[in-house]
């Protein structure tokens, strides 16, 4: 499975003094391009969390391949690997407005119980939505 | 009452690329002044939060003199304007390493019941520390 | 003359441990806005940088009304308070998808050469946007 | 070679409304760290992008063992992995004051000609700080 964001702008506060995309802030546009896609097929991380379930990220990985700067539009390409069970992983490419491969990545989340901050498994309704 | 805070670094990432550190990180750093200047009056602020008062910022106001760069030392100077009570209201002037006045700045508190978020008001050890 | 943004949405990594945004990124939101106001004007702010001019915040002030949350979407509306001179003022209300009222702010840009960084009066290109 | 940063505290900007600090910022600590190195070596990294040489993370790894909370203080460990060539490559090993394992990570930096932004060998005295 697979989903493409809407273009995700760098904003000028992204940016630092190399002129660059801060290196960091890719990992929040990951975030940011997954919520959207939960969003997208009818899931609130928002309520997920009020329900009781947090989604920490686990690891990740980063390669870059060009920079990007102030102003482009990114577009994120993302992938389930494997049916979530313990954790969900995606994988993530990332080009400019010029189709320019900018980014590569790869985070690992875990299920945590929001009191007890235990580990879960996957929840039944996100694992159908990955999975049929 | 005053404190001057130990120099603060402009890290990397607190840069833009114009080059200054992002005018929206000042508010950041008087955070971490005043957090500092409870914590060596003997309050943790993360205690606080923890007995269930939240310390949200209700106004906030910057003038910027000159800007500041990566790798700047920072010192800011916190005062307490008046006597605590429905809030707490700091003035902060900014200096550099080299002594050039850089940003004044002021923010007002509020104290906030973190369970029912209706203001309350000050704390009596927080307003012994202010008042004599 | 007034803009009104797109909703912007209150991204997870733009809130804090009291479960609100955390206020500094209000200045990055109103950033946001006056550059896509410039944008749907016809200027690029990135391409007035490259032409050799930088808009530093001099000035800013918030009023926080309520929190916003993870999830909401912000309407930022914006007007130019007076014709642009030595410096470009903007006031800012922020309502979320409730039509609640957030927040009020105002920002002061001024104009300066980004080589010698003196400053300039305003470019007649952006003058004449806001001046008829 | 082997470096321990001083404590670097968790700031209330850090965290976000799972109360953890926030995944991206990890990457920032690397960076303050492997600066603070740099800079305790006899190196300044700002002097040596003033000297035309910029140093980009091109890739990176993390691994989150567990989360770290406002006001703790983190200790980073790092490491050269092998001689400085093309890239220099870090280890980094996190603890809180508690001596809890909190994250290991690694990063890759390119070293570019900021100019050009062409690649470039590792400049002797970055070189020889590292091989004897």
């Amino acid at each position: 499975m697979k989903y493409v964001s809407k273009p995700l702008r760098v904003k000028y506060s992204d940016t630092d003094q190399m002129g660059f995309m801060h290196h960091s802030n890719y990992l929040r546009f990951f975030e940011n391009a997954r919520i959207s896609w939960l969003r997208e097929l009818g899931i609130s991380y928002k309520k997920m969390e009020e329900d009781g379930v947090i989604m920490p990220v686990v690891s990740s990985h980063l390669k870059h391949i060009k920079p990007s700067f102030f102003d482009d539009q990114l577009f994120i390409e993302i992938s389930i690997i494997k049916p979530p069970k313990a954790s969900l992983d995606f994988s993530y490419v990332v080009f400019n407005q010029n189709k320019d491969l900018i980014c590569e990545g790869f985070t690992k989340l875990a299920f945590l119980n929001s009191k007890s901050q235990k580990p879960i498994r996957c929840p039944d309704f996100v694992y159908n939505l990955f999975v049929e």
